[in-house]
């Protein structure tokens, strides 16, 4: 039987992405675009379950929120959950810019996501990925830092693998697994 | 006759410069530096009337919230109202370095301001102040990106001025002048 799961998001990238995996486990996904405020914090998780309590008041389980920050650690965690506020002010090249003679450029991207599966019952997700910062811009897959992201054990940046390849070993690529082996369990 | 009014911030500067003012107006300021979530948007107004209604909860009337942003032109208006948190893992050194070979230094500091002067009514305040981006970090006043910072039609940055210099040509200083002058005709 299939399950239809709702993944509010505003990012047709990540749909993409969240659903091939989701495929595997027999289950639909269906994208919600419903913009959902989101408060400010270093944490992820408080961000994402503050989203998940908005999101409820207007989309019916079970569905995802989800949320992604990329920590550079030369930089103290910028830009962290503010990844996407960054993205479209600063850009990659000022990334780039502020890595600008540094040696270390470890990186994690992390992703959050929240399942709510039943009224007012959920359950928090975590993964992320260790990598470095590419020296320049590479490769036309994917979005946002992906063309700056190289995961360990690549040589390739995110941006530079197709959907499939990124997946097997993204922060939302391995979320998505455990959130789609805890779905057939729960729903 | 001395009217007492809350400022709910966690931030000593603001408070003192915020104190400042609205002695002129007889006005005793009060600080309630209990953290107060704030969401995240690009728009400064959305910040303050959310954080106007979640300080609501547990601060009682006549009280002050207020957000400041600092948006510079060239970097499309990074960091805007994320400056604090920009301050904190960016720093004003690498401000500087994302301004290197950028001639257009202008920049604007915006101070938004909600007062909620009875239960549930509230009035928006709004200031700003142009200038532009120095090349080096100067002064020892002040807080946050005040070493960096050049008003227009001044050669000194906000960080070589004393509290009532800034307090006389700055957002804050202007926005809590309008606070001071609607409180004394509603409290």
């Amino acid at each position: 039987m299939l399950r239809k799961v709702s993944f509010v998001t505003s990012n047709v990238h990540k749909f993409e992405e969240a659903k091939a995996v989701l495929t595997q486990f027999d289950i639909e996904l269906v994208q919600i675009p419903t913009p959902i405020s989101e408060i400010q914090s270093d944490d992820l998780r408080e961000i994402v379950i503050y989203k998940a309590m908005e999101a409820a008041k207007v989309v019916d389980p079970p569905f995802i929120v989800e949320d992604t920050g990329l920590y550079i650690g030369e930089l103290n965690g910028f830009p962290g959950p503010y990844a996407s506020y960054v993205y479209k002010s600063l850009g990659l090249r000022n990334i780039l810019k502020l890595m600008t003679n540094i040696s270390n450029r470890s990186a994690v991207f992390k992703a959050v996501g929240a399942v709510v599966y039943r009224e007012n019952v959920f359950k928090i997700f975590e993964s992320s990925v260790k990598g470095t910062i590419a020296d320049s811009i590479r490769g036309g897959h994917g979005f946002g830092y992906d063309p700056i992201f190289i995961p360990s054990g690549s040589t390739h940046t995110f941006a530079e693998m197709v959907l499939e390849e990124k997946n097997r070993c993204s922060h939302r690529g391995r979320l998505f697994r455990k959130i789609g082996s805890f779905l057939t369990q729960v729903i």
